[in-house]
């Protein structure tokens, strides 16, 4: 990963104003013993960087807010195949009992169904709470009764990027996404599922992000 | 927000290198009829901003990659103020049945507990599942009785950074936190609920950076 390195001038700059703010480049040059001429590369610098903003007829201040672009960019690089972690699969005739007891052995919100090894259906904690509060029979009644079913379910392919993953979960107001990858059988599309990303997923690299490199 | 503003020559730069890479200064100089001198601020700008690659002997490449540095200070500086919601409230005597009718109601994962203005208590949608599932008679047992209990609770305060309950939710595998004020009554230190953050509120700024701005 790139990393930036400021030069020893440069971040004696940065002290400089961070202490005498707002500083002229003038008085930055006089306290250096540099012409502004000299100095005008590494204000450059520390301006497009967003470290210092120049305020007309002020002078330089301390703002050390990134460059909007650069984040926008680097968070459009991250691929959902890099952050997915493994889905947990039932299938569609598996009982709304033992469907919720997948759910708390592996510790997840939401349950992807299948069927032929076709994503067919997903099913969350919240869906599994509102039919534990019904008179449902849990033992008997599948889980293919209760899940929300495809064409309605919002998925995303491996090579989406994470910020994609987030802006749908976001949007149509769900805790996970299938990642799944398209095949054809008897002339019909259907999807694979290959992994999920959660909102966990897309927390844990925000983390990652602001974790010191 | 500072928005990168590169100049026209920057930009050309930019392309001549994607086009041509790896490309020494001598050829890109060359290209725009310029001296190695007059280029080398605008080359110490894309370098620096991890735009461009220089490789030595080999020439310059485009890579794109952010500053990593420059993501983290971002991400450091945005407050759990910033971006946390309101939390939805219930009395440690709430019915669990009347509690999950909340839950529902306000669409939230979690709910948090007070006992005279101070918290108590947190539960979420998978420990409701789990009563759900056994035999409690809902109407009659109050949250207290299940809720997870102060000191138990992890939580935050309005100026902690996002990046910090972030971290938290993932360390201590939790959907939510609250937000909370300490106050002092009869000498004992006690925290007034006064918003949450979530997995949600994270996801949200994650679009919100990779939005085109």
């Amino acid at each position: 990963m790139a990393t930036i390195k400021l030069t020893d001038r440069q971040e004696e700059i940065i002290r400089l104003v961070k202490e005498n703010q707002p500083m002229t480049s003038e008085k930055i040059a006089a306290s250096l013993n540099l012409t502004r001429a000299a100095l005008r590369p590494d204000l450059a610098i520390l301006t497009m960087t967003g470290i210092l903003d120049a305020r007309p007829k002020v002078g330089y201040i301390y703002s050390n807010k990134p460059s909007y672009s650069l984040v926008y960019d680097y968070i459009r690089k991250i691929s959902v195949e890099e952050i997915m972690s493994k889905p947990v699969v039932v299938q569609e005739d598996t009982s709304i009992y033992d469907a919720i007891l997948h759910l708390f052995l592996n510790d997840v919100g939401t349950l992807f169904v299948e069927n032929n090894d076709a994503l067919v259906g997903a099913i969350s904690r919240k869906d599994f709470l509102k039919i534990a509060m019904g008179g449902t029979d849990m033992h008997k009644v599948p889980v293919g009764i209760i899940m929300t079913r495809m064409p309605n379910i919002v998925f995303v392919d491996p090579k989406d990027t994470a910020y994609f993953a987030a802006k749908k979960i976001i949007d149509h107001e769900v805790d996970s996404l299938p990642v799944v990858e398209k095949f054809i059988n008897e002339g019909k599309e259907l999807f694979k599922i290959v992994g999920k990303v959660s909102k966990t997923n897309i927390t844990k690299i925000f983390v990652k992000l602001g974790e010191n490199g």
